[in-house]
């Protein structure tokens, strides 16, 4: 394929991909078919010759589209958002050509700047505390990284590293070994399966702080695990905090638990993935109080702020904590700027060496919105989920498991967790909707989040229409 | 933004991209300004209202443009290559418009079961032993890592678990911590960068096995280190060989490293992030023998094999091994069908939970150059770095300092590492071509690795003009 016929071919793959989201809705949200479909579509090997583009581009519809969950239909109320929007995309496919592999300052002095402008621009946005900022001289700033679980991951080696430091520097004669097999790291017993995978990773022991009626950290709670565990030897070390868990979008008491990180030394990691995004609105800003204890702070764009995935952006107080705990420099990667200052090798601030160009999408998406532009969509969407919660609570048979501050809502039938699980198969299986569940409290409970740019007020009554027919179906057949 | 204004701006951006890739030459390879430039050039913070698309679109050759390091040029020669073809990025144009994100089998079939179909196909190509192969029963398969340091990772913690697990099934008295301390892992001293630091991340030793002259590790030098070690109560559990290293494209012995490490029950895992793509040719293919011995195997396709970044195709031999190494199983990510046998859920594969549906890259790659057109690209670049090593061998000032196998030639001026890193700044100053260096043996080496899809033999021959030009005036200033 030339350049001319990527002119034709990919004006026609601008034109396809504008159908599919515009009519996104007339396909079934939710695949049906049997694990294993795909692999009798298609052939057991490569061709030999270059196969035609049209053959290519029909077995899209053929074999790809019966396959596909359809996460921005305005149908799809699954897991958490994932940002989708065309100026996204449209920076992507520059991103795509210009295809530099920016782990160093030198190896794109473009990709590597504009991320650190971008990562500044959205701290403002936030109202971060100006020590997460880079600027032109601080000692923080921010990073893309592809997900949160490399966020939590990343936070949680630099902790370990900064924290056997300090033990060695007060106690040269203790052993690395040794005192890794004594730190402990705490999060909430809500918070993502991500954390608790990250001390697994980095070898070291991971605890589950109990929550609170609303399913939140509070300051007590960990104090109490941090003083018994340092009285048996321990040494805690790092804490994740969660604003807006994945089960129930639950916020940990930040302003309680920040100063004891601090008296106690300890790591603060804040993981607001889906949440983070809403904090460019001041009325859900408060959400964030408390940051200014963090040592760093992550949230995904590519979850609720129109930029596709991946970016997931992270910032750090002191960046040299992150740096010190990966840095490596064989000579095919110096360059002669390095030692200068004002350079950021990216490379030292993530688990991957190689990285695209990620920060032409916030790029785009920021200026083509704007700030206004992007609480008007975090405000849409909040808004929607209230308008669900309102028809769950006029329903008698239904009750609100969670309080709804953003946009998910947790809810089931009054009754047993089998019931609720049944009613769940039925809207699975029917293939309207889509969503998954969680658990709360030992209860099996609904999750509805407001996930598609293009959902819409239409959307959640019909969903709810949808849900309350199949529940009347369910209890005339199990009457409780 | 809507779907009418993104067919108009998509298609304009099909035509820059277009454009861009045609007269990528006339631009210069390599940057000329200052770290910090960008910051200046744009607002500090992101605008309140939506700006126009003509003033984004703009500031692309204004503020973005001049900062590219030009990957894709026919005169970079730095790094190794990184792929890029009009199929891959008309698969990342759908790719991003589907916008799933694939960690399990339920949150998107097609984009699972494209990628383990996919890894199939590639493994063909490759003649992977069947046991690395998915099939529709098989124990391995393969998935598809962001970056070759992430499957590194990866294959490491997977080794560690399954160490501390066997220790103690022979052992239970062994505790998991005093197990890790005594845990040692091995890798080339010429290895990347990455597997020290996979080491660094798993808290686990890492020693370097010294190479023979040829920059390779033989059976011998790891034996005896693993003897050594054992005899010290250490317990050696995995070897990271490098078929194609970093600074001279070296290939560890793994026909004599494989049995040895199967013998001594130690994980071999094979990075052949660059060189791997080559093995689909005949002629390259004796270079992976003794692969049946390992593990797990690595290379980038998103080097060599025209799919854009990211796609590291990942295969292991027991896939229960990398999924006991991170499973999680949260209620919101559990589905019906995950029980089945058939279904594969990547997120137990990798780091991140998130992923893109990068197999549609491979996809439309394969078939649209089908494995002739990809084995001529693979065999055209080899043959342009010989015609540049013969080049380099005809001019007696100058001398190879590595066997060229594939695409890259590591040379140097006959005399000081001085004159060296001095002919180095000059062509980094002169922007025509772009080189890295590397180190062999204490001397500092130019290394010239084909890159660019578009680079002929025009551009060789250029770029060896500028070279001797440039070492002429060298030696003229500075006589030896």
């Amino acid at each position: 394929m030339d350049a001319a016929e990527f002119r034709r071919r990919g004006k026609e793959m601008v034109d396809y991909v504008a159908d599919y989201l515009e009519k996104i809705e007339e396909r079934p949200v939710y695949p049906d078919l049997e694990p294993g479909y795909l692999r009798s579509l298609i052939p057991t090997e490569a061709p030999l010759e270059p196969e035609s583009y049209e053959d290519i581009i029909q077995d899209v519809e053929r074999v790809i589209m019966p396959g596909v969950t359809h996460w921005h239909s305005p149908n799809f109320f699954a897991y958490f958002p994932a940002a989708s929007s065309y100026p996204a995309m449209l920076a992507d496919i520059l991103c795509g050509a210009i295809g530099c592999i920016g782990f160093s300052w030198a190896a794109s002095p473009a990709c590597t700047e504009l991320e650190t402008v971008m990562l500044d621009w959205l701290g403002k946005m936030l109202h971060l505390p100006e020590c997460f900022l880079a600027g032109t001289s601080g000692h923080g700033g921010g990073v893309i990284q592809g997900t949160a679980s490399e966020a939590t991951l990343v936070s949680l080696l630099a902790a370990r590293c900064k924290a056997v430091r300090c033990v060695r520097a007060k106690d040269p004669k203790r052993s690395e070994t040794e005192i890794l097999s004594k730190l402990v790291a705490y999060t909430s017993e809500q918070a993502h399966s991500s954390v608790e995978r990250a001390a697994l990773i980095g070898a070291v022991m991971m605890k589950k702080v109990p929550t609170d009626s609303r399913y939140a950290v509070r300051g007590d709670m960990l104090k109490k695990m941090v003083e018994e565990d340092k009285a048996a030897g321990l040494i805690p070390f790092y804490f994740c905090a969660t604003l807006g868990t994945t089960p129930s979008c639950a916020f940990d008491h930040i302003t309680e638990l920040g100063p004891l990180c601090n008296k106690e030394n300890m790591w603060m990691h804040i993981d607001a993935a889906y949440a983070g995004s809403s904090f460019i609105c001041p009325e859900f800003r408060p959400l964030l109080n408390g940051v200014e204890h963090a040592d760093s702070f992550n949230f995904n764009p590519h979850k609720w702020l129109l930029v596709n995935f991946d970016c997931s952006a992270m910032w750090v107080k002191e960046r040299t904590d992150i740096i010190g705990a990966f840095k490596m420099e064989p000579l095919y990667l110096k360059h002669e700027n390095q030692e200068s200052g004002l350079v950021t090798d990216y490379r030292h601030w993530q688990i991957p060496l190689g990285r695209r160009f990620r920060s032409l999408k916030m790029w785009f998406v920021f200026r083509m919105y704007g700030l206004h532009g992007l609480q008007a969509h975090i405000r849409k969407q909040v808004a929607l989920a209230k308008e669900f919660e309102s028809l769950v609570r006029a329903d008698k048979r239904f009750e609100i498991c969670a309080e709804v501050i953003l946009g998910l809502v947790c809810f089931r039938l009054k009754g047993s967790n089998e019931l609720n699980q049944d009613l769940l198969k039925r809207i699975t299986k029917s293939r309207e909707i889509h969503l998954v569940p969680c658990q709360l409290s030992g209860r099996f409970v609904l999750r509805l989040a407001i996930c598609a740019r293009t959902t819409e007020s239409r959307h959640i009554h019909q969903a709810w229409r949808h849900i309350t027919q199949l529940a009347f179906e369910l209890l005339q057949e199990h009457p409780q």
